[in-house]
This record gives C-alpha cells, structure tokens and sequence, in this order.
C-alpha cells in the first residue's frame, strides 16, 4: 500500500502564506531599522531615542529578526516542493517544520504582544502633545501591527504544518 | 479495520500537564488579585498604584483568567476521559481541543510577554530605591514568571492535541 500523501495542505497555499508572512516581517524591520528614531531638543543639546532604547521594542526588532530567517528558510524549502514535488527531508522535516512554526509563532506572538504593551502604556506616561513623540509611537504601533499581522501568517502555517504531522498512533 | 486510537499521548499525561498548567495560573492570579497594590505617601496623601493600573498587567490578569477558565474545563473533559475511557464530543472534540489549546498557548504567551516587557521598561523608568516600588516590581515579575510557565505547559498540551488530530489527508 502507497504512503498516504505527506501534505493535506496544498503546497502552494503553504508557500502563499510563508511569503505573506515574510513580507509582513520585512516591512516591520524597515519601519524600525530605517525611521524610527526621534529627537527632542532640550537645554543640554540634543536628545536622541532610539527605538532601541526600550528593552521591549529591542525584543520585537529580535523576534522579527528571527521570524524572517526562519520564514526564507521555509520559503526557499517550500519553492523547492512546489517546483519539483520532493520534499527534502521526507518525514524527519515534517517533525521539523511543526515544532520550527510552532516556536517561531510564539516568538512572533510574544514580540508583538511585549512591544504593543509598552506602547500603550507610554502613551499614557508621555507627552503626547509633542508631534515628535506622537510619531514615534505611531511608527512603533505600525511596526508592532505588522509584526502581529505576520503572527497571524506563521499561526497558520503551524496548523498547516499540524496537520501535515505523520501520524504517530 | 478498527479506527486507530485517537489519542497519541497517554491522557494521564494529559491530565497531568493541565493540572500544571492550571496551578501556575492559580498561584499567579492570587499574586496579582490578592497582594499587588503599592501605596506612596506624597505630599498631597498617599497615591495608591494597583497592579491593574498599566494596560499590559491588565492584559496579563485577562489572559491568565481566560487561560484558568479553558483548563479548568480541559481538566474536567480529560478527567472524565481518564476515569471512563470515553471521549466526550469523539473526533470533533480533537479539532476544537487542537485550535482551543493553540489560542489559548498563543493569549498566555502575549500575556506573559506584554507583562514581562512593562516590568523591564519600568525597573530603567522608575526609582528602585523606594523598597515599595521594587516590591510592587517583584511581585509583577512572579506573577509573569508563573504564566510564562503556565504557558509552556499550555504549549505541551497544544503539541500534545495537534497529535492527536485525525489524520486529514
């Protein structure tokens, strides 16, 4: 008797997903990497923040760094299955890909989730009259949002990835 | 043929880390509930801060409260399934179990990670010499730690749900 099929998702939505979520990921970094930094003039020069400054955005700037390896890796992987319908690895990768998108969706997941609390609640302690920290805040919020949008994607493609398991029973 | 058993791990197993699970939640639900608040005395009488003061700690008390909510009845299912061999809703059940215990892992992770983001950025903002500040920190910080862990066990029975899932393909 034939194995039954590995995948019960198609190939193709699989690989659909990993670039959204790729592409979700990337424009967060740029929105961090390239703009966000703000400066406040005050009576000693200068004031320079970063958004690296804050512990909780530098762990979303990490999960994202993380989560776009991880998504080329699988995306390369997946444009190989979908052009030549091998799957290198076989079964052992199956094994991988599900506790691979299972971590990475909760790096994804806790990235977003400690970088919209800070924003939140430092939209409460500061001066939000000051255009410069409102915008500074408002591109956090963005990187943050695609940065979730992105979780949303790789949560996906671990319940595809789920039911792609080998049955162990 | 006779269908193939439907559940992978062991449900004593099962049982075992819902049980974990819930305990973690517990113990930090009664830290946040019942001990956190921290009274300053100012110049125009004391301020109090409650823990539910910041949005992240709220987000973690609403996380842990829903998390404690769908293991307590985990808990019962897998009770009655350990006692009496038979599985309440049969392989329905196994769906709603896997896509129940991945949101449920994915909400007590943002929680732990919203909490544990807040808690970093306010020991660099705040005054740590004032022994009720850091008390009031500390207590945030056990409180996380133990949905962090709850967590990790709401993980395992996500991984232990996902496979158990009928075979699709």
């Amino acid at each position: 008797m034939a194995p039954p099929p590995s995948t019960a998702v198609s190939p193709i939505v699989s690989l659909l997903v990993r670039i959204l979520t790729f592409v979700c990921l990337l424009i967060s970094v740029i929105i961090i990497l390239i703009t966000n930094t703000y400066t406040q003039s005050s009576d000693f020069g200068d004031v320079k923040t970063k958004f690296t400054d804050f512990r909780a955005y530098r762990y979303l700037l990490g999960a994202i760094v993380i989560g776009l390896a991880y998504t080329l890796f699988q995306t390369a992987l997946t444009i190989f299955l979908v052009s030549t319908g091998n799957r290198i690895g076989g079964d052992g990768m199956l094994q991988l890909d599900f506790y691979g998108d299972k971590v990475i969706s909760y790096v994804l997941a806790t990235g977003a989730a400690a970088s919209f609390g800070m924003t939140q609640d430092l939209k409460t302690l500061v001066d939000r009259s000051d255009s410069g920290v409102d915008k500074f805040l408002s591109k956090a919020d963005a990187a943050t949002s695609l940065c979730l949008l992105g979780f949303l994607f790789a949560a996906i493609s671990s319940i595809f990835s789920a039911f792609s398991l080998p049955k162990r029973a």
